[in-house]
């Protein structure tokens, strides 16, 4: 196999830990002398151990003299645990095939230069575009203090997410939902604005895929007067429920029953979505999934804060009394419309799934 | 190769006569002996000569004892040319394989007969699903008394096909706007409401393809109160200009600048859909294309008139205050939606086009 074959892997192991190790990165690692692969990592829940240290548990006294793979740069810092790349060192690895720097600041080309201080070789750069593609959550939470953000949104052939009756159940079909539960784990937390929380009462969890760790579950709304009675308030302590509301609303019943109180500030009397953002990286978030409603997912196309967007199309016709999938936007030439590139198209049982990225 | 194969190409060489062929069906047609192609032959522009004559034209003589494979059951009738099947038994042909039996009641099994009682060896049903596909616009015609309908839809990802100030092109690419004048190829009309007409003056014509024979170009509108600067106006004496309109329109300033005058009858105010497809029918009409608007999508919808649903998805959002693709449907429950089966779906360019047939 060749260096780009163990990366490739390194990265695949990596994805494991996406949704489920904020506020690290997911990295992973492989190992391998003589031609043998000798050990595998992944970042582990909740972020420890890092996945050298899982990789080179595994390796045991083989790595001496060994090559390894890691999607970021070895951490440097003494947190929690002694830095990676001291623990490289001590094992005397002869060489380590990076795929990206690390920009948080703590790290920042220190671990690589620990690395080669050592006497270690070091190469950077192998499979970086996918790395940051796979990384981006923790990337942009480093360097630009908001999470990556996917907005789903799942309606029918001409855009409409339920009738106005309000019915919405089903639209599109099991296996797009079942897709939506595989995003969801893979996301540190599920968004919903209140006026879905109202009409649908979501639980918002990972069902049916035998996922142990549960994303954290936000409400975002100005006033929080959201039902008691729903299934998020209800079930806030067996699993994270987080409200991001304006800084007067009273949000202690809540509290109350076990969520957490995020205040954000106001822009034309909603919570503004850069502020939130920002509350959500500053509380450890890497990857938001946001299901709508409209106001909310317009909101944030509107600011500029949707990295990938994810439509499910199903064979439907609703017609223009329907509530649409995106409320108004206030878009004027089509110029100022926001674009996004086509990344993936695939059919899911009856449904139609395209996956855009920000252009 | 086999009789499947040479079968299939005599449905690939009729579909060339889609859109051009009308009231006629576009049938293909092989003739083959001793295992080498003598003839092929396809329906030409207008509907004469038929593909039968042609691949008999081709094969000359060699067609003694060969077998020929046709899309549809040959004609029986004397129209304007002697009867097909007279043909085939003229030539001495010793097999002829039918992929399906012709409704026509002119036909309906006579021409299979008039073959059979001449001692040719006859066999039907050989893609059947496939010529049932090909042909559906000259059955639909025969047994329902209506044009196979296609509807396009093409616009943003939340289903808007202009923003509120009218901005709509372009929202899809070039590779999907080349798509569009394919397909228009492919039918005997193009069909528009009174609103495109006035927000978009389309020419509605093929170009770019080579194509000598433009499809018939039709606007529906109740008092047909149509600008006459348009270039449907002003080109209809190139090109045919149809104009289905209510009983009381006035349209003798389009009829004195070349275009047909279609009365139809009204319902709720408006030309009744299924009034106005039995009068294309009538016309000639096998496969109408339609390109909008939103109410006359949304009427054909409604009415259960569209057959194939063609979706060109472009990746912006616009928001709730652009022009939807369907206007309002009048649908209560979810159950009520008219629903489509996934039939194709493919990558334009930027855009996402998506195909959907009728369940």
């Amino acid at each position: 196999m060749t260096d780009a074959r163990y990366m490739a892997l390194a990265l695949q192991l990596g994805r494991r830990g996406m949704g489920r190790v904020w506020p690290n990165p997911a990295v992973g690692c492989v190992i391998v002398g003589h031609g043998r692969i000798l050990g595998r990592g992944w970042t582990q829940d909740g972020g420890r151990p890092h996945a050298e240290v899982m990789a080179l548990a595994q390796a045991g006294d083989a790595a001496r003299g060994a090559t390894v793979y890691v999607t970021l740069e070895p951490c440097a810092h003494h947190g929690k645990t002694p830095p990676c790349a001291q623990a490289l060192i001590a094992a005397g690895v002869a060489r380590v095939v990076v795929a990206l720097d690390d920009p948080d600041p703590r790290v920042a080309g220190r671990g690589i230069a620990m690395l080669e201080q050592a006497g270690i070789v070091v190469e950077t750069g192998l499979l970086s575009d996918q790395a940051r593609a796979d990384h981006a959550g923790f990337l942009a939470r480093i360097t630009a203090g908001r999470p990556f953000v996917t907005l789903k949104l799942a309606g029918s052939l001409d855009g409409r997410i339920a009738t106005a009756s309000g019915d919405s159940q089903w639209i599109t079909g099991p296996e797009a939902r079942r897709a939506v539960h595989m995003m969801r784990a893979r996301h540190d937390a599920v968004l919903v604005g209140a006026g879905t929380l109202r009409a649908d009462d979501p639980a918002l969890n990972v069902r049916g895929l035998g996922i142990t760790r549960q994303p954290v579950r936000i409400v975002v709304s100005r006033a929080a007067k959201l039902p008691l009675t729903s299934q998020l308030a209800q079930t806030a302590k067996q699993s994270p429920v987080w409200i991001c509301h304006g800084p007067r609303a009273d949000v202690a019943d809540w509290v109350a029953l076990g969520a957490v109180s995020l205040p954000c500030a106001l822009r034309a009397g909603q919570v503004a979505p850069e502020a939130m953002m920002q509350v959500l990286a500053g509380a450890g978030l890497t990857r938001v999934f946001c299901e709508g409603g409209g106001m909310l997912a317009a909101s944030l196309l509107g600011a500029g804060l949707v990295d990938e967007l994810v439509v499910m199309t199903a064979g439907c016709a609703i017609g223009a009394e329907g509530t649409p999938a995106l409320a108004a936007m206030g878009i004027g030439p089509l110029a100022d419309a926001p674009r996004f590139a086509l990344h993936d198209l695939a059919r899911l049982g009856d449904d139609v799934m395209a996956r855009w990225r920000r252009v």
